[in-house]
């Protein structure tokens, strides 16, 4: 599928604030991309992608989910949570979608996993930092990720952690995984420098 | 090998000081044991071994931990993670000690797990909340622990994912599971008493 259709497809699966937020993290990601040597049209096909099915029905994303065969693990968390991987299938399946590393940004934008590709944080960090996104440590993450990627990812990990913690809601180990290992990224990073 | 003898071996293996958070230990484990209906021998004996291993140099800790083939993964993480295993393992192979439940709540007294038993409540609980013990969270933990195991326990947690969140440090996946399944089991009991 062309990216023009893909874009009129896309449009047409959310409201029109929606699609707002959906063009700023493609915004965002090309940026990104530019500056930490991505792929700008990855990044941006990945985003304009990874809310696809955000704004279907609850139980429309369940079903849908459940149809697919896709991991059963994340059904016992935050329905929040389905609709990463529900995107990566059907950009796969639907919509003619075949690079894993699309697939994959868009599959993890809303958990992370430990070891994201380059593309991966990306995505997730644009979705944090798009200009439409208003939250209390969004100046702080926009500061960082002029200067680090993985750090200012850090500290999106560390709000959505640290929002779980005050809400008494479960943490989905994939989010502590990519902190985890950001955390073990930087060190080695700080050591290859010194 | 007997209480008294084993009282004897663990005393010789710390300082005074950490003699008194055993002692400490032991006291709060037995009154959750008889508040809980938890077996306040078992209990004891638990949190007489727990800190077995805590005070030896790490680099023993680190050294034996490794000539005992103990699972990797908790090699990635803070050194504080090792003595609890390493108590099991050694209370297991060197004290005599052979009820599996015991160990297990020696096993995993720092960390916790999913689906802990409720002798792995009570060990972990009265290691947070002895009377020695003094961090801010520990006097509601406290006020929680005469109502709800279940509830101090979380809180304790919850505490010890802030602490390592504040601080920049990784957070052990077990001690995010031993959160995630206290806040389900929380959960399901609500809706059974409604």
């Amino acid at each position: 599928m062309k990216l023009d259709e893909l874009v009129e497809r896309t449009r047409s699966q959310m409201p029109s604030r929606r699609w707002e937020h959906t063009q700023g993290v493609r915004q965002s990601a090309v940026e990104l991309a530019r500056r930490y040597g991505g792929d700008p049209e990855r990044a941006d096909l990945a985003a304009l992608l990874h809310d696809y099915c955000k704004y279907w029905p609850v139980e429309q994303q369940l079903e849908t989910y459940r149809r697919l065969s896709l991991p059963d693990e994340v059904l016992d968390y935050d329905p929040q949570l389905l609709h990463g991987p529900l995107a990566a299938e059907i950009a796969r399946s639907e919509l003619g979608v075949d690079v894993p590393e699309v697939l994959d940004a868009i599959r993890y934008h809303t958990s992370g996993r430990a070891g994201m590709t380059l593309l991966d944080k990306i995505v997730c960090l644009a979705d944090y930092i798009e200009p439409g996104r208003d939250f209390p440590e969004v100046a702080r993450m926009r500061e960082l990720a002029v200067v680090s990627l993985d750090e200012s990812l850090l500290a999106g990990f560390d709000s959505t952690i640290q929002f779980l913690l005050n809400k008494g809601k479960k943490i989905y180990p994939l989010t502590l995984q990519a902190r985890n290992a950001l955390l073990d990224e930087l060190k080695r990073n700080r050591q290859d420098r010194s």
